[in-house]
């Protein structure tokens, strides 16, 4: 089972439809299986850095196979990731917002949202993963 | 006048519309008026190359203010601008494929695709230029 | 409104001038809405490092809508957005001198200051910051 | 000798100036023998890819002690170094308008000059160098 481009395109609604409700302009970048970029799209007004954090959120859940704030648990200072956030020419994101996508257990991409607060970027992806329908 | 989200999708849908009709996955990029990115897709088996092209060719042509097949033309070997390529961090695209998008004479953003050949790039991304309604 | 060079002149001005009244040299830097540069010196003997750092300040403080102190309080270890300072290729600065240039509630650019303590790049900043005169 | 932030102002204005009374904005740099920035700065409407050609250009001349379109022509294919524009991190620009500043027959900085044609970023690059005074 692969991420299509619809696929893609049916979570990032979603996801700009929470913020919508929320009323925080997002960026939400959904990757495939390798990490690689399937769609992004930048809501009016969203923060500029969120452009790339969005991606590198995404990027990072498919790269650790891991919840970018479950890893934001084990990086920090004192605990046995601290340092992670540099690796990968420091694409790797230790705060919420990247989720990975699953399919019978196995990843098959990830979503990430960048824009507002941590929890509000967690509440928007989360919508996304939500609206993804895979044939059982 | 801004291109919005909502008008970079617009423009998308119909390049990647065109890029079905010749049976040619491409990745399509639009970016603002400063070169960053508004909205991105890939087309399911484009080619992973065209990920990077098609933002670059989108980002060159509002960099320059020209499409990047006319800079192509400047930047051959003996030409005033051979070297080009690889100003600016190695973005700047000198083959077809990324167009400025203009409102009443002024750049706004522009448009990039990658996929096929020079041709068909540049086949898509006229498409995406000509679904872009702005009022007057 | 747009931040026209002669504004970013006339703020840089401003904040060498402080600079000079403190006997410290700075590197001065201002941005763009959209984070691009627009103006930036670096006095005599002022340090090699601040080149960057004064941009990226800038930067910053337009790419999170924030004073760069600001974002330093959210991105200290065990807060939420700890690790940022690495994202977005590093460019995100988080200690004080970067902040956020606003018209009428808008952020139209950024001013960053490096090359003293992060009590002096600030009051250079606000120096700055306070030299902008734009129509009502 | 070395080239102050006042000496680096001053060839810019007159670089500038030049560049108003032919109506092409332009970017300007000058850089320090070491090649790092002195003071950039970039007139209103500026092309987005002369901020980076610009400072290029003053880093090239210094780097390699000559002018940008001197070593454009032994950059061509064919010629002896053709592929110096990607060394150094493809910061080596091989066409005109960076040149190098002289004093007593040593370098002491480098002025660059993007956003028109070649023979255009030169005549304001010669405006600045022409503007320099230096002591005996």
């Amino acid at each position: 089972m692969q991420i299509k481009l619809d696929h893609a395109l049916t979570m990032i609604a979603a996801a700009r439809k929470e913020a919508q409700k929320i009323n925080v302009p997002m960026v939400i970048a959904v990757v495939d299986e390798a990490g690689h970029l399937i769609a992004q799209q930048r809501m009016d007004d969203a923060l500029l850095v969120s452009l790339d954090i969005a991606l590198s959120k995404a990027y990072s859940a498919v790269a650790v196979k891991m919840a970018t704030d479950e890893l934001g648990a084990l990086a920090q200072p004192g605990q046995p990731l601290f340092g992670i956030h540099t690796c990968d020419n420091s694409r790797i994101v230790i705060f919420g917002g990247g989720f990975p996508i699953k399919y019978n257990g196995r990843i098959i991409g990830g979503i990430g949202v960048s824009g507002g607060s941590v929890e509000e970027d967690m509440r928007c992806a989360h919508a996304g993963l939500n609206a993804l329908v895979l044939p059982e």
